[in-house]
């Protein structure tokens, strides 16, 4: 894809999910890729360089060239972050936490590097969406992520039922998530919405010490002591019967 | 969710998604978690022999106790699999290739073991799905897998005009695979069914040496060379305008 053979490449570089030893969440050789930039585009800076240095980057952080991708970027700040690239240097994106492009912005800086012809290298690393999915039993066959469904309440309990019943529809597992100070409301609204026979998975702190993934009938769960979810990271997975 | 104190672990482990050195595709503690068991279910003994010899485990294969999850397994075959972890052994779950659990049958093994209280623990490794969406520059805030589309020409135009209706009216993008050997076959349909606004992502042979992405509007590939996907194991990715 690169049409000039004098571009760099953009390596999409997967961040830790929490506390965790790299060598759990991240493949020798992907550490040594994201130690060898020195140009790198991020969610967060401050994020980025903490990862980094768990990473163990042997330069100095002030050394490096770390720019932030803003929340809804346009043409112009996309053609500025790429113009490493474009001079023929390797660029790192990183999101703040996870693989970048997925459920974060980074996916316009990606598209704009496809539309120059850049190489795009994803790298394998901890996605708390595929671990989520993996660990929950449910449908991994077909399934689709929604991000963040609505804060209104009603609206909140609207989207639940959507969900479930597209979900019962073409036997798709639904994966979301929620700001984690919000997690026990969710969690009661779909209790209170959800159909008894209907599973779901609450899984929590993925690839910590911490990890927590428990998967049972919306009606089990109404007799289970409730899951300690408050302000953990959490996916919310949800399958029809 | 372990109840009793005493079974054993489900480890989910990711396998290659072809020739790749493993210190590329998986963490130095998931390679040796992987080493450490001598219980294995997994999709395919013969590629689950080849991906552990890959891995470097210590253990002459005809030591190990491997045994193939059936393509649709009854509740009484899933009972006989998790007899390790119920007296006390871990268990490795291992897919002919990825993500054990996504976009194959395995997940029926996690659910049983989950009404069991046996502790999952799902691990870092290579997804074909996941990089796909990483490196597509799609919409990775919103996304769905549905597996093989339709093999029927007339069948598989009408799934991919409702599932582009579906990206546009979700912003979603949409994942699918097909058997490598039919890959022009539905690189056509694509051309042919998709409104020209419509990006197409193709991704082929991820994470290996010959790992191509690219990424272009239906309009845009038409004009274009077809990208060489004859028989390589390759992810399709749209996002309707």
């Amino acid at each position: 894809m690169n049409t000039d053979g004098h571009s760099g490449t953009l390596f999409l570089i997967p961040a830790s999910l929490g506390e965790s030893d790299w060598a759990l969440t991240h493949p020798a050789r992907v550490r040594e890729l994201a130690c060898r930039l020195s140009h790198f585009v991020v969610e967060n800076a401050k994020t980025a360089r903490a990862e980094l240095k768990r990473l163990e980057h042997p330069l100095p952080m002030r050394e490096l060239d770390i720019r932030e991708l803003p929340a809804s970027p346009g043409a112009e700040d996309l053609e500025t972050l790429l113009a490493p690239l474009l001079g023929g240097e390797d660029l790192g994106l990183m999101s703040e936490a996870g693989c970048p492009a997925v459920a974060d912005p980074g996916a316009l800086l990606v598209g704009a590097a496809h539309r120059h012809g850049i190489r795009v290298a994803p790298l394998t690393g901890p996605s708390s969406l595929l671990l989520a999915l993996m660990g929950s039993g449910l449908n991994g066959q077909r399934f689709a992520f929604h991000g963040y469904l609505p804060v209104d309440e009603k609206e909140r309990a609207k989207r639940l039922r959507e969900l479930e019943a597209e979900s019962r529809r073409q036997d798709q597992t639904q994966l979301f998530i929620e700001t984690p100070y919000r997690n026990d409301r969710m969690f009661d609204a779909l209790l209170a919405n959800c159909d008894g026979r209907t599973r779901l998975c609450v899984a929590c702190d993925l690839s910590t010490a911490n990890e927590w993934i428990g998967t049972d009938t919306v009606a089990a769960w109404r007799r289970r002591d409730r899951p300690a979810i408050t302000k953990r990271p959490t996916i919310f997975l949800i399958l029809a019967d």
